[in-house]
């Protein structure tokens, strides 16, 4: 899976995939920046009067929860259903989902109504999405006693998606095959947008393969890789709003040999 | 139109035009900050319930397609119809027009109810905001028979406005008169917000001066000289990140002097 | 106050408050990376279906007026509500009130519903929100008769709140005792979102203690502090666009002993 993952960088280079994405105010210019330094091309309508229309011009359609509200539900709804009908990918950043019940029962509603190909959230918003026994299962007085890699896993199954659980080590599973990579840095914590912005990278990987557990892939490991090389170039003096740079800095300049001779990638399959 | 346009960089530092602007929730953090850069006072309310109140303050309004809604097209036909009653000028950015019959029609409605002084676009939404007929005269298979000036010259005469169709070539007609400014830089593409940005420049010139023909040149070649010259400080490692801040400190440092030196301009005058 | 204001960056960095802001969506990705320099973890969620439920959670509100309208209000209204019930500080940033009727008459409305423990705005800001009579007695032709210091103390004892009048000094007062912080420079007023930024930062030290008179000289100062830092950066060719990757640098470096070593802080005690 690898080879699979390192080839898709050219590949969205040259296809500029078209990525709708239907996300939040507060991360949507990092994103629209994100999808461009990769290669693709980002498209941030939420009008639920248009997005039926424009999802059919997309190749990929990324929903996130970051500030949803009523409307942009309206506007995932119909952009979710379109892209299922066409078989465009779509890919669920669920946000912030377990923090409060609105967000926990408006992306149950979502799920029951949308297809999604991929899901990357954190190993909080993940556990949150799946079913109150996973939960007495998996969560141990809110300590997960469950890795990354585990809890990929089991969601993907109950999920029926390819599950990304984001962390100090990133998990992507199947359901049987599960990939974790290890890289990253603590910075990419503190500045706002990451998260959002990997799920966009998802977004146009996906949009140029149908093999979206690579995508899924490709897109994690930039995001982490990335967060590396920027932290890697930081002066005495700078600080996070430099690293913020550098990171879209590595992004746009990140291609298949750079990301081999970075990544820390290993997979298990399940028996 | 050289020495016109020359005149606006001093014009708009000393007088600070207050430029409301009507645009969209991706690119209005970098409208405002490019806006702040050449010396103009940005403004960015879209409350039905209080932008006719916003923009008698105003020197200029801008008006920008790109994440439209019913509530900001309201919005857009309040401000728009106060500033044509009070002759402040309004510019029109028709993001993404032509990509859904919601955009198209949408923009046609706004225009037979609000009188636009300059509408700037790419050659693909100027196109869509012409008749039919325009395009069937123009366009052979989706590939542009015509030059942008040549655009620009034609649609200005067809809807009565100052138009500028931004490229690899910019080009800015009032329908007699057509200048081509052949700057730029291709890393342009790869940042968002850079169209939206220049039409913010263009709004800025506007509120100091009534030679709006002046104002549409100092605009859009502010925007593409500062790509070469955010362009040429790049070092190895460097990417669309760093690009993106330099692009703001070269439209922060634009005066007479560089401009002069640095703008390639050349005009035609119709017979 | 001083050692008082001090204590509080390790504070935020430990504890790393929750800060629910309900803002604008010009600078609501700045005010995100602003609270995430300090130590602080940003929520910037505004559906009146959840905020009552996220602020919660949260250690501190944040309510800005930059691009007000009915549904922010609603939100504002259920969270202040929520917050003042649960002693969660609550910080008011009036951007625009006086500028149109609509703002004027919004602040005065959620005034009398939510109690504030914090406000911030600049001189005109705070004078629209006192009575008829002080803008009276106060203004003077459009010139302030008054100093910083002076109007923050009357609008501290008018509105019972404390106020942090920004500008070429900024001025925080609880009505008794009146700070003078002599920092700041003049480019933090061509990059938006500094105002925004400053009360983003108030809400951060305001999480982590109940001395909310030290944690606004904290939250103004750490600003203008980090501006002149910012600024002190600045190479030949440089302009905005790095100015304001600096800044949040600065911000994300600061820590007491910079504090200390930099603040030109004064205070007067009322008789």
């Amino acid at each position: 899976m690898k080879i699979s993952s390192a080839d898709l960088f050219m590949k969205v280079r040259e296809r500029k995939p078209l990525v709708h994405q239907i996300t939040n105010f507060v991360t949507v210019n990092d994103c629209a920046n994100a999808t461009l330094a990769i290669g693709g091309s980002p498209v941030m309508t939420s009008s639920p009067r248009e997005v039926a229309d424009m999802v059919k011009l997309a190749n990929a359609l990324v929903l996130n929860f970051g500030t949803i509200d009523d409307k942009a539900l309206e506007a995932m709804e119909i952009a979710g259903k379109t892209a299922n009908a066409l078989d465009i990918p779509v890919i669920l950043d669920p946000v912030g989902v377990g923090a409060t019940s609105y967000r926990t029962e408006q992306v149950k509603e979502l799920l029951s109504k949308v297809t999604f190909q991929i899901i990357r959230g954190n190993a909080s918003e993940i556990l949150s999405m799946m079913g109150g026994d996973t939960v007495t299962r998996g969560v141990d007085s809110g300590e997960l006693a469950i890795s990354n890699a585990e809890l990929a896993a089991q969601a993907a199954n109950e999920l029926n998606s390819i599950i990304v659980v984001s962390g100090a080590k990133d998990a992507v599973s199947d359901g049987k095959h599960t990939s974790i990579i290890d890289n990253g840095n603590l910075l990419l914590t503190n500045v706002t947008g990451t998260g959002c912005m990997s799920t966009a990278l998802i977004g146009a990987f996906s949009g140029v393969t149908d093999d979206f557990y690579s995508a899924a892939i490709a897109g994690i490991s930039t995001m982490s890789i990335s967060g590396e090389l920027a932290a890697s170039t930081l002066q005495k003096d700078e600080g996070t709003g430099t690293f913020r740079v550098r990171l879209i800095d590595a992004i746009s300049r990140m291609d298949k040999e750079i990301w081999m001779h970075e990544v820390k990638l290993s997979e298990k399959v399940a028996n």
